[in-house]
């Protein structure tokens, strides 16, 4: 193989995949980077056997071939060039010279049949939306997946489900639910749900580009997401996705519109008294008021009021400031809307379109 | 106490005094950052016992008062405050509130007798210089000295050297040697020697003000650094300096000049390749240029020429990379002078004015 690329484009390549490689994995050619030509372009993959990532870069190819090159080296090598056209040359005895003006490198690879490419997807159902429709309502729930490694491992992951012409993107944690509802081109016509692996949820928001369209293509154990230089394949996490609606209380008694900024802003503030043995904040409604406490035995206390509309009766809740701070980052809306029953029944967060969080108080 | 103080102000005093808390002391009171009224000024003092820096930042004070404060979360809620005047009021029982626009923090403190401040400097001969004289020659040799803690612990702190009216600053770890020789105001007149311990060093280089002048006031087994704002104050490290001089050779064979940013991006580069197993890099001195290059069983090889002037007969020199790209990094000079004598001998690496660097070359 015989290609040259520019730097920038080598890096960007590098960057798009160099995620997916684990240090879990013990197979030497999965710490590798698969290098091909193809047509008039570099293809990157690197893959942990459950998630892969491939990234196409333009390049003008001399002789075809692939090899395979050592993730960390390739990405620091790369990143250390001067700015101008890099030559890769790989010999049959696996080595790669990287050229760029002076710089020189050889570097020791592995045959490209080590590497383990991701099946094909025998899809089994496909749908095409907006590529920053998928990543940023991705970002908007994905937190709220569990953490929890020894826990119900289907938790682990983010929802997709698709129902007549609305995608559902969800995650939960089994104390709080994020979700996002995106109507999508009428006549979809598919009916799936598919449970993406956490991994897979993050590298999507890193790795794919920025515009245009991602096609999914779903098989029974397989997704893969295709936009115009990227393809992120990922296995599905098995099992059936909890029944996530029945948390969602039918009705509220009362509603409030909150500043998102201001009150993120003072959230964050007043939860830092919070401690180890103290996790919780108030959030008290008052006349044109909601102020924001907390305090704990260590630290001491802190409040701040926040200016709203509310003129009805005083109400007080607690929550884990995580919990309520976490949505507020990734919103986009200026007014967010609280709906609550009683101190002790679960609360909505609203604001963006087709956005809601729900989440349990704590025992103030 | 109470006083009123800018958010800038109140977070940059912080800064520049919260490297000195240590979490290896168990003294509750040294966790936190001593704060006190002076005249019309706010007093910050952190210490660790070895290292004591305190910083004074313009306030008005409504009543004169001392307590301390726990570091972290102090540094913490002063950082995330919103700009503007902050308020700091201290009630009998050692609870601080701050108070800046809406925000309201009521923090737990530790009364100010508690806090164990640094002795007074008994003066037996004191220097007044600028204080960039000081950082930034700090900064030149530093990096050399010795990071082995189990060691000759002279050698892990930096020496300061006056002798008539030169000041040398110089680190060394036995392998390499860093020293730069700075004129003093005729009529310094006083010798001595002090090894700072590496923290003072380093914490030099970032609290001092970065004007004006310092002046050093040494005592047999203390020091202290005085700015306008700041007072960094250190245990002196006992023993004797080696006498590092005997290590310079008297002459050189040969020297030759290296364009210093030019040769410091092709070494990075090439010392990609280096492995733990392999971990030098060889400089070929050829007609009109310097050739870089290294090579590894696990990585493979990498190679570099630099531009230079240079007719003389070939010449291959090896060291471990991280030797010679140190200084390259704080040096100012376009051109570093090399001098050598032959691949065995000490090498001297020179430019900026005053500086010298000797390294012990690696078998090739």
């Amino acid at each position: 193989m015989k290609l040259t690329v520019t730097k920038d484009n080598l890096v960007s390549a590098i960057k798009r995949v160099v995620n997916a490689v684990s240090s879990k994995i013990t197979l030497p050619a999965l710490s590798n980077i698969l290098v091909e030509s193809e047509g008039d372009s570099m293809i990157l993959t690197a893959s942990d056997l459950e998630l892969s990532i491939e990234a196409r870069v333009p390049a003008l190819v001399f002789e075809a071939g692939a090899t395979t090159l050592p993730a960390k080296k390739f990405m620091q090598i790369a990143n250390g060039l001067p700015n101008g056209d890099v030559t890769i040359e790989t010999t049959d005895d696996e080595q790669s010279t990287l050229s760029c003006q002076k710089a020189y490198f050889k570097i020791h690879g592995l045959a490209a049949e080590n590497f383990q490419k991701p099946e094909e997807v025998q899809e089994e159902w496909k749908l095409v939306l907006p590529v920053q429709d998928l990543v940023k309502n991705l970002i908007k729930v994905s937190y709220a997946k569990s953490m929890d490694e020894d826990g119900r491992r289907y938790l682990n992951g983010v929802l997709l489900s698709v129902r007549g012409d609305v995608l559902t993107i969800a995650a939960t944690d089994g104390r709080r639910l994020a979700l996002v509802e995106k109507p999508l081109e009428a006549g979809t016509a598919v009916d799936g749900d598919i449970i993406l692996p956490a991994k897979a949820s993050v590298e999507l928001t890193r790795s794919l580009d920025s515009v245009g369209e991602v096609t999914i293509r779903v098989s029974q154990s397989t997704i893969a997401f295709e936009t115009a230089d990227v393809v992120l394949t990922s296995k599905l996490i098995e099992g059936t996705y909890p029944n996530y609606r029945q948390v969602i209380p039918k009705t509220f008694a009362k509603n409030v519109a909150i500043p998102r900024a201001a009150f993120s802003e003072a959230l964050a503030r007043v939860s830092m008294v919070v401690s180890d043995s103290s996790t919780s904040v108030r959030l008290s409604l008052g006349e044109n008021t909601l102020t924001i406490s907390a305090n704990s035995n260590e630290v001491g206390e802190s409040s701040e009021p926040v200016e709203i509309e509310y003129t009805d009766e005083p109400f007080e809740i607690s929550f884990n400031p995580q919990f309520v701070s976490e949505p507020l980052k990734y919103l986009d809306c200026e007014q967010l809307i609280m709906q609550f029953s009683d101190d002790l029944s679960p609360v909505a967060l609203t604001g963006d379109e087709g956005f809601l969080y729900i989440i349990m108080p704590m025992r103030g």
